[in-house]
């Protein structure tokens, strides 16, 4: 044990299982190993240890990193954790040099560096997949530019829209889930390593060159700071916190079309489900488990803001508890993008039935009165009046468009015949045509504007 | 697969993994045969299986506990979970009994039923670990009674309390807690096997003879809630939260109480950790990593609250986000309250330091007051006399114990000589002896009502 | 100021602001005043204060009530809290005797007080909230026995329901939310009075006669325990959070059976809203607005659970964050469940169009799967066989219903004429007669249960 | 009403009050107006109204703020929210240029616009106080430069540090959360103005105009995205639990450095108050309120999350609750960070307490071991020494400093005179001298960079 010498009994089994990390923290081994090299190579160059010992270590871990990939690596739980189980079998391998390799670092700095250059990567991944996203959108919206289906608010028929707008709507919530995990990625990249426990080392450290070596864009400037602080990876659990829920509104609006009263899409098969009971399901279970992961990872946000609350400085063990939280979030949006970038390919429109809904409650009544207001009223009158229409309609059974020109001039005589085009779908789409609107040339131009930004 | 025959394309094996729960449900795999085991039996007496499929269920069941309980049950991801996991062995195993089990039944009814049955065996587990906490407390109360520490209000000295005084504190949070497991279990203790998917089922089931066999108290009266709802999930989830809320508070002060400033205590060195870069170090991990945590039992709470928001009936996927939260704060609450057990035997108690603690800021200034009180003196007034003395003690030097009679008789002039009892720190805790107060002698009734109603 | 003869230097304005708690705990006021009358009579009975004194006091209070209840209370930021403008005012009005009224007690078990006695009254309004809900669930599930709609799984059609019977779903979630406070309650139902500021007190009081006048049913055992732990407010919103998550749940199906695609049901135009926009809108606020409540009384039980985490004993500041969450979850349900009760009431059921859905999604192919079973087919291969004729169904356009006997009988021969008795809605639902059943005998026999045991 | 006509029955006073937001969103008037007269300047602009009707409006509107600003605006909870109260205002004033105010827009996208305008004017007063903060700890860092206590892992005493050090590791977290508000800013900061209810508009508005008046750096490119998410409002909660999360170390910290037993500061008086019992107190009530209400912070973000999971587009009444949970945490942080500021300046420093503490706990250990490292030992056989070292001090009831050369050479023949400077606290942390170090010489580099950064 690395402090043993002084304490007169061991810590029982259960302790030993209860405070060990090494069967979640064993997948940074990699970061570990990339973060001792660089540390290594920074102690040989100010002379704290040989340009031998560096090679000795750059040796030894070359075989760790063998042995990890071929699964021969022996973790063992009374080493507690990667970074013990690791020197563990570079001092076996290489004797002295491994026993100097901790020299001007601790495990604490040394944690805050494997967590950090871990996220990072995992936040280039989730990038890459959020562009993947948009561009999935971007395509179907094209294809789907001048399908019309209802706009709802509050689940009642509002207006008509263009089904691609539609599909652009989360292809802008997806770009602003890659700007946030930009943003949170410039406070991840910074070199804690070199802070030692808490107060900085006595040795003639160089962070500047470490950080040069990892690819970090700063060092943390405060010692106290960089080994106990977890914000960055709090900033990244609220970020995924965001993804989930926009991954969750639209896995409920797939619910939702999918569902044979609405049934405006149908899925892939292979991303549902049957019943063991009921041989005619089909279960939209990918949108719906999405939907349900989004508590996972609000709880993940929660369970790191809670464990930092009130700690005083620097370490504390409770700062152990950041990593399952953390690997959790991180996984479950990657592998929950992943899927949905192919989820998307695997919609089938149906053209039909979003038309047949958005015929289906007086969905143009706006366009009627904008056009009164038009002709002259104010806004609030011609609010006034074209709902007294819809409550006519509705007692006889009609839309809108199907009253006769002599009926809708009983409601405002300024009414002509020029309004039997208002009030058709296409007609009211096709007018909502600036920047943010849903007409059909205007999802095209945005869609365009994805597809140029991200490549295929 | 169970449900495949209407499918067109496989799920790919990202879907698959995604959605499988067999990683984490298998766990419940003893408590999945329990349950199949009492519906087997319930079929064969109302005649929709026969006595003989009945064995045979019963045979191959037994032998699939046996390749369980010695490690050799091949589980399957391509199986999804440990429902189809175990019907399909059991198929292999005994043929079409087998495939006659499900009858009547669906893997919704069945899931409810398991993470019941999981669930009641956990909380009974945690009740005993909670009876133990308290008669831990309660000894060790009793050795204590006597010593007297300061009582702290916002971590200033406040009054003196015995130690004693302030472990029973604990006992009673914990005692609350046991409380509320046994009303959680009342709910939990309901039988949901036989709302079948949703809706029930046409087979004349006796859900009766079920839940005597399984030892529920009752059966759900409700199969669409039988199925969906989770909310005796949430509750435990709740309640587990309360016991960390209690242990981090407990671990607090611990962590408070070893540090060298405070130096009340020290705990057994098996509870403890040293530093890999400060030899001197001697730190109490389980009580830190217990506060840390708390973090992930909350959040386990708000994952389950989320995933349930919203959610339309009957079953829908997102339900399978309830296990592993579940399971992860029964694990969590069940492996601290183990060690805390341990723990509490391997406080070694400081009573010099605490005393000392004690004599510092004045503990017995509200004696004082409560004195002038019993003279006559309004007890506002009384206050502001106590303070206008404080303030000259701190300019002194000294306490209030330290000013002689004519010193004191200048703040007012019914003091007298019995004054220097009622500001000794015995006299102070001596005075509170009602229910509920500091008292040796109180504290020894109480601690000893915990040990008579709980059998070491 | 109460304490203010010790400090050289005021608290500036908005320290005062920060720290006051006035504004919100006034609401406590008749509470407090309930306490202290209580705590009066005990002090007189043990001789601490005359009867005259507290004859004194229950005058001065009777005034103070009137001041409040007539809005001519004048309340003090500077002073605070709703202890100490309560007690300033009686001091006014009474003068000695008011001074005399804090003997033996302190803010610290004052507020516990108060809180529990609010608490305990929100808890019996709620109570009765939730039996009304009952009550009307089970109204309108007796009037809608007999409708059918479909049974969703997954938002998938799946087995035919009767309305009655998804109603009682909610009755049954309502009835545990009931029992959960019930358990609540006992634990609020101590008495902290007496615990003083955190050590109990030298004054010879009589705990139990306070709690016999307050209604309690015991006394907290702890001191220290009685002023800091606030577990039984945590309880509570956990519980509020359950409720609104049921309430959500509720919501989101009224949303959805609005939305014209599924037309289910109308609600009363006056729990709804309409649009400044759009002419045509009928939208459904309340539950819409209800559903968004869940997140605040979410975020009200994180609040609670955040702030007790690592609190040392006894009272910390902290602990005044108790109050606004704990307040608005009470108010949340409470305005909620009236509101429900009333907008059950106004639910117009459509019960063609849940027919017609129930028509769509061959909802009756387990009972055909069951109808084999019962032929002798074991269950996984009906499902098969099942599974078949509902994929020929689908390419067909039709019903399984809409088979004919030759074609039913070219998937299983041992299909007969009685089989489209099975295939009907109404002997679907009619054959789960079992506790727990979607059969309208069965919701009648439940619907009237629930009637029984709550009286109108 | 608005949308009245075509309701058959007014909503109840209760569903009123339940659904109305003019008690809380009145607070936005402020910016509700300001969006309105660039919305009129636009669509005098464009030709929808005339000149004469946006300078009408523009009458209008200033007498309306004059009203609202002297308190005399009649705030009507039938008119539902602020806009509504300010339109039926504007028409009573100047007629119907006030009815044409609305065309081109809906309440969803102007209330949108609303919570982003006074959003972006919170994060800008954050972002002074964030600053300002800053400054305060760097010049107290400066002044405390070489003022030396122990640096705590797990409370326990792990190496000493320099005050000013200390003081600057929240410097650098309180950076960071300047940091994030500001790229949070650059997402609040697009105009959703335009989207209308959901689809946009038929009128030829010109957004790119709205947006130059308004201050904003872009417009929202979907209208369904513009007028249905938060993300934005969730991730400043997000970034405002942060810096409660760090306020709330800090208090921890201020909290127990001024408990008796550490005494390494005080507070001044205006930040703390006494208690109503205990006259002697002094308590720290600022930190310990400022600790406390990272929950409601804490809540507050969760209330928001859980209030968009799962909700389908476009606008649903849901979101009407995001804005308490939003207004409350903006101003806890801004209420908080006010003070803090303040308080910084109070805090008196007691230096001898902490060196006396820095002496206690073997603080230079890791001194000794460097300096064997250096002499050659590999550092994991140094740590052994000196971990026996340790232990030998302890029995005897020493230092390490006080142990003679001749017995420290019993642990290591290499040891030599120069080792006492080693084992000196000065020599310790002025060592440390590396970027983030602790050393006071980098502490001064440190403090001055930040004061040059932030202008006083």
């Amino acid at each position: 044990m690395a402090w043993s010498a002084r304490f007169s009994e061991p810590v029982s089994d259960l302790v030993k299982r209860y405070t060990a990390s090494v069967d979640f923290d064993k997948r940074m081994a990699r970061f570990d190993i990339q973060g001792s090299l660089a540390h290594a190579s920074m102690l040989a160059a100010v002379g704290v240890i040989t340009e031998q010992d560096k090679a000795d270590i750059e040796r030894g871990m070359s075989q760790i990193l063998d042995e990890i990939a071929q699964g021969q690596f022996q973790w063992l739980l009374d080493l507690e954790d990667v970074h013990l189980n690791i020197e563990k079998r570079l001092v076996e391998l290489i004797g002295d040099a491994g026993k100097r390799l901790h020299t001007g670092r601790s495990r604490n700095d040394q944690v805050a560096t494997d967590i950090r250059l871990w996220l990072r990567n995992e936040i280039d991944i989730a990038q890459d997949l959020l562009a993947q996203m948009q561009r999935k959108l971007a395509e179907l919206a094209l294809a789907q530019a001048d399908t019309i289906l209802p706009g709802f608010t509050h689940l009642q028929v509002a207006q008509p829209v263009t089904f691609g707008h539609h599909l652009l709507a989360y292809a802008e919530m997806f770009q602003r889930d890659a700007e946030r995990l930009q943003d949170c990625r410039k406070r991840v990249n910074r070199l804690p390593l070199g802070a030692a426990a808490l107060a900085g080392t006595s040795y003639p450290i160089d962070r500047e060159m470490v950080a040069g070596l990892l690819g970090f864009d700063d060092v943390c400037r405060n010692s106290l700071d960089a080994v106990s602080d977890r914000d960055f990876a709090i900033e990244f659990c609220a970020a995924a916190a965001l993804i989930m829920t926009h991954i969750s509104r639209f896995s409920e609006e797939l619910v939702l079309w999918m569902s044979p009263r609405v049934g405006f899409i149908d899925l892939a098969d292979r991303f549902c489900t049957g019943s063991s009971i009921m041989p005619q399901k089909k279960n939209p279970d990918v949108p719906e488990l999405a939907r349900g992961k989004t508590g996972r990872v609000n709880g993940n946000l929660i369970a790191l803001l809670t464990l930092m609350k009130g700690q005083p400085l620097a370490y504390n063990k409770d700062n152990q508890e950041d990593k399952e939280g953390l690997f959790d979030s991180a996984d479950t949006i990657r592998d929950t993008l992943t899927i949905f970038v192919d989820l998307i390919s695997g919609i089938k429109v149906k053209p039909d039935a979003m038309r047949a809904a958005a015929l289906q409650g007086f969905a143009t009544a706006t366009d009627l009165a904008d056009y009164l207001v038009k002709k002259g009223l104010p806004f609030r009158d011609a609010h006034e009046t074209v709902a007294l229409a819809v409550r006519d309609c509705e007692q006889l059974g009609c839309d809108l468009a199907d009253l006769s020109l002599e009926q809708l001039q009983k409601f405002d005589s300024r009414i002509e015949s020029d309004i039997f085009e208002v009030l058709t779908l296409e007609g009211s789409v096709a007018s909502r045509k600036h920047i943010g609107g849903t007409a059909p040339e205007r999802v095209r131009i945005e869609a365009q504007r994805i597809l140029d930004r991200i490549p295929g």
